[in-house]
């Protein structure tokens, strides 16, 4: 069969899967797939680079459907290109316990690179990825040994192009020049609520091009225009690519083809069976795979193999010839860290108060010599984030060695690229303000679902931080962040517990930590290993008859509390409770010894929305909170007119015993 | 003194202010004002519309400091204008109780339009005060009564630019033709960590060019070039306008102009000095304002003063005239809704089931016609929001008659458009998943902070939304919400809790409320006034042994779980509670009669984080919540196969008793 009549085919074959993929669940995203069939097939069978059978071979070409909701296009791919998914799996589409789920779902499926689905996240985690290539490029290839070559493809919808998040990651790829990144952006002019022209009428390629990429424009039904201009983008290696295909969402339906019934439902038995007879397909077949098709994809897939195996020579010769960098490489394919490495964590003397953030700023002056994985940045706040260790070398354009990154005031497109970097082998952090977790919770929640170990820097975590005022001043964002599953917060109280903290998030190889710092000077504590346990006794009392639990720069305000009570005859424990969430997952013995169940009288304090307490103190104590805005002014006054101090949570306590 | 001696004086006085100021209080960004004198006193002195004696008059133009960490400039110019905020106050810069926080606050300082700081939100709240001054002409100009006619300004920083928010609001303002919106973009090359060239290097005006907005790039030190080109931005009626204003941070310091330590720390004295000589300044005066900067600025507050009293004079006629039309922008004026509204909510028979979204968007259909302040749209989900009122007509691009928004796939932009909607009189809502109230976290804190009467639809509220999957099942969202200050959710169990909801968020003129709403069917409860009290008894037991306590959908599973228990001799009372923070806000002896302190037997259930519940239900109780990401499937499978049965709410309670 001629090579236009094959990608017919098979373009054909991926719209009637999804069609009859989405018919059988009885919803889903049929229009989107459809739409891109064209476009992807040529992707997929004359560009990406990809072993089926070693989903994880790292020099991949990574593909990024960033239109998630499209997902039945990635499955039908994936099950296309002899990946382990097989039919009965696209027939279970959005299923429970299928590998076939609404959104595709990384770490499920093999081949879906990333969770994606939220609009925006896709096409800016994949400038992560991109990063990430250039990055071990520039650490591991050696004259002769070529050893990080691959591309980053991600196919885009114009919800991704809408959002936000994508402005903050593009503008940063054509800053970093990341030559390898094609953007296939899915131009259909249909969205939810109709055609795009509801809303939306800027001019996408402009815009990238005044964010510095290459840009063109193709028809998205045109197999050889979409070839050449692939091809084109691949070999434009200074800048990254966006191709607009202009393209007819439900392409091939009669009577849904360009309208936004296509999206998000099924077409119904009838129009499906109108839309195969307009294939030219069997009407009644249902999840048809043409032999041609499978072989046609299993060409590419062949290619990708033997390519597989020559990396892997090459692989065999590297280690030989460089082993140290090998040793290396290795800590990136497998995500473990150096042995030995929490000993490099510092441990700090009770001699002079310390910030926690400036405490944070030694860990990485300590690891990040040490860990060739850790590298991270701010989203423009490093001289308040404490998170350039001295050693660090930035990342620009055209230099990828280096480990820090100035990610400008963009801490979406932070989040994102720190899940890129993730994905791709890399221990990463980012830092900005505590209250400004909110503006990247969008890719917080993408590193908790995907259980990317990414490790955020959010200092300035209270009104302790004082003048800004209200607006800069977090209040709910620690109950938030808490309330995220396979997130760790750690708020230290001091150098040691911030120490302790780094070993904690390091330590987790799934899933994100998020390290809560002071922007304030506090005491230091001696260094104990049950700062690891999350909650532990801080300062116990003989028959002590309250506890009072703090966390971070508050659990200062109980240690003195305690002072004052014990004037008056009062033993109270202090318990430091860095990590809720770690202390909850302790054994119960461990919680029992910390918080006896039969002690009802609790005072917790923290200088934050009340809400993460009240749980822990039970009906019977108090929380002293802050259950509204802050304020501007030196942060010791903000302190004292707020209602957070030592003698508040003194008289809490003497009101319960 | 010549125009542009008199501008230099003006400009010199308002950079001297802000280092004045930003030494005093030891903390402050003296650069951005010194940078931007020259350009905000054209401005102020040549352009804005205002009486600073009415610094509520409604026709006055809006000027918002999107850039709010430079606030010194907007305290110096409203104190040199004539404005309530006498000299004292800018000596009182970031100290407790003055009107000069470290970040511009609504509410606190008068001619302060909006609060800003965290960055993107003032340039995107402007579109939405923009978008409210073409919605109010549309309304109520008549020929012969231009009774609104005013622009929006806005100085925006490299930050705003960076922000994907500003990505996501600017290319609405272009798509709607926002002609009256007017942003001078502080072009300074400088950013905390240094220069902009670390991670900037987009072309701005290229990119707000492919927005659709008229574009023009000065010298920000050459007042008659920015003269001009404010004036061809006015001139420019069917375009929002840029003006790219290249700047020096911290102009006139020697040792400090155009560099990132301009930006936020102060000078210090001997700097200070040196600067002070340098502008031709008493090197020793410190606040120091010349007679002739007071005369000029106040020259311009006089031609306000006296457009103000034209205008009070046009709306007299009006008032004669088109008394209906007044009686409506009325509403507009005051923020108060027409007197006998609630009794246009309706009330649901208990017939067929029904999804609360359906009931909001029929509350939506009774109310939008009754409700001139009353608009909204949807991030591009109004099929599933059901926020599209029977009656609503869209605005588009040069028709702002209208009252409904297709705002394209933009949450956190929406959220800042409708700060600026209700900051301009309108009761604005706005519609997405529950799970992306996470991309516009930003903008619902500002609404928050500012206690402006935002009404968001949030729908798709848990598990229940199924097939999507743990991408689009939110889990921590409801959590995040109730811990943010002002902010009231409220997750109605049916229609007529649905019908209560939205009228305790329209019964709010200061504050924000979250409507969280189900995507599937929910049976229909009597009507009850109790409901607004955000918790309360719905089902009751003689001699009750546990409370059950259930927020929105899962309030049906305790309920079913009240009749298994019932069958077992078990008599337990069921609470619904669809807002925790109104129920917590409520008398102490409504809540000890919904929820006696004495019964310690409690088993709280929500689809969500169990977070929310722990503090309510004590150490003693259960909560049958969701502390793992969710999965696709048919959401009744969803619920069993994760724990959120009846029987497993029954088999709590069991427990307890």
């Amino acid at each position: 069969m001629a090579e236009d009549a094959l990608r017919r085919l098979a373009a054909n074959t991926l719209r009637t899967l999804a069609m009859d993929g989405v018919q059988k669940a009885n919803s889903g995203h049929p229009g989107m797939p459809m739409g891109m069939a064209d476009v992807a097939t040529v992707l997929f069978s004359r560009f990406l680079k990809f072993s089926p059978k070693s989903p994880s071979w790292p020099d991949r070409d990574r593909f990024v459907l960033s239109a998630g909701h499209g997902s039945m296009l990635l499955y039908g791919l994936l099950h296309l290109s002899g990946y382990d998914l097989p039919l009965d799996e696209l027939k279970a589409f959005r299923q429970w316990g299928s590998r076939t789920p609404g959104h595709p779902e990384h770490g499920l499926t093999p081949g879906v690179e990333m969770t994606t689905g939220p609009l925006g996240q896709g096409i800016s985690t994949a400038v992560g990825l991109a990063l990430a290539e250039r990055m071990l490029a520039a650490r591991f290839n050696r004259p002769g040994h070529e050893i990080v070559d691959h591309h980053t493809y991600v196919i885009a919808s114009d919800g991704d192009m809408m959002e936000g998040i994508s402005h903050e990651a593009c503008a940063l790829a054509g800053h970093l020049g990341l030559g390898k990144l094609v953007v296939l952006y899915d131009d259909n002019h249909i969205s939810i609520d109709g055609p795009t022209s509801l809303s939306f009428s800027e001019d996408v390629t402009a815009r990238f091009a005044a964010y510095g990429w290459h840009v063109q424009r193709v028809d998205g039904h045109d197999s050889d225009a979409v070839e050449a201009a692939i091809a084109a983008a691949k070999a434009e290696g200074g800048k990254p690519s966006l191709v607009a295909c202009r393209t007819h969402i439900g392409f091939g339906s009669p009577n849904r083809q360009d309208t936004s019934k296509a999206h998000g439902e099924p077409l119904g038995a009838d129009e499906i069976r109108l839309t195969k007879e307009k294939l030219g397909w069997p009407a009644d077949a249902q999840f048809l795979v043409p032999d041609e098709v499978r072989a046609f994809f299993g060409e590419a897939a062949g290619r990708g193999t033997a390519e597989e195996g020559m990396w892997n020579a090459r692989l065999s010769a590297y280690r030989a010839e460089l082993p140290d960098l090998a040793a290396q490489l290795d800590l990136f394919l497998s995500g473990s860290l150096p042995e030995g490495w929490e000993a490099r964590v510092p441990s700090f003397p009770a001699d002079k108060p310390l910030a926690t953030r400036q405490a944070s700023g030694a860990v990485l002056d300590a690891l990040v010599p040490v860990l060739p994985t850790l590298a991270g940045g701010s989203a423009d706040l490093t001289p308040s984030n404490n998170t350039r260790a001295k050693s660090a070398v930035d990342v620009k354009p055209g230099e990828f060695g280096g480990t820090y990154f100035r990610f400008g005031i963009r801490e979406h497109g932070m989040g994102a690229i720190l899940n890129g970097l993730a994905l791709h082998g890399f221990r990463p952090f980012g830092g900005t303000f505590l209250v400004f977790s909110d503006y990247m919770k969008g890719s917080i929640r993408l590193a908790a679902l995907m259980e990317q170990p990414v490790v955020y820097v959010f200092t300035h975590d209270s009104i302790g931080l004082g003048e800004d005022g209200p607006t800069h001043q977090p209040v709910e964002q620690l109950t938030a962040l808490r309330a995220t599953p396979h997130l760790v917060v750690y708020r230290p109280a001091d150098a040691n517990e911030t120490a302790a903290g780094w070993r904690v998030a390091l330590g987790r190889a799934h899933g994100p930590t998020a390290l809560v710092l002071t922007r304030q000077a506090l005491p230091i504590l001696p260094p104990t290993e049950a700062a690891l346990r999350g909650g532990y006794v801080v300062s116990d009392a003989e028959g002590f008859k309250a506890i009072l639990i703090g966390s971070g720069s508050e659990l200062h305000l109980a240690l003195a509390a305690q002072k004052l009570l014990a004037a008056e005859g009062i033993p109270v424990r202090v318990v430091s409770m860095p990590s809720l969430e770690l202390f909850l997952t302790q054994d119960e013995a461990w919680r029992e010894s910390v918080l006896p169940l039969g002690c009802r009288a609790r005072v917790a304090v923290e200088a934050a929305a009340t809400l993460s307490w009240t749980g822990i103190v039970g009906l019977d104590g108090t929380v002293v909170g802050l259950d509204r805005f802050g304020a501007s002014a030196p942060f010791q006054i903000v302190y004292e007119k707020l209602g957070l101090t030592a003698e508040a949570v003194a008289a809490a306590a003497r009101n319960l015993v």
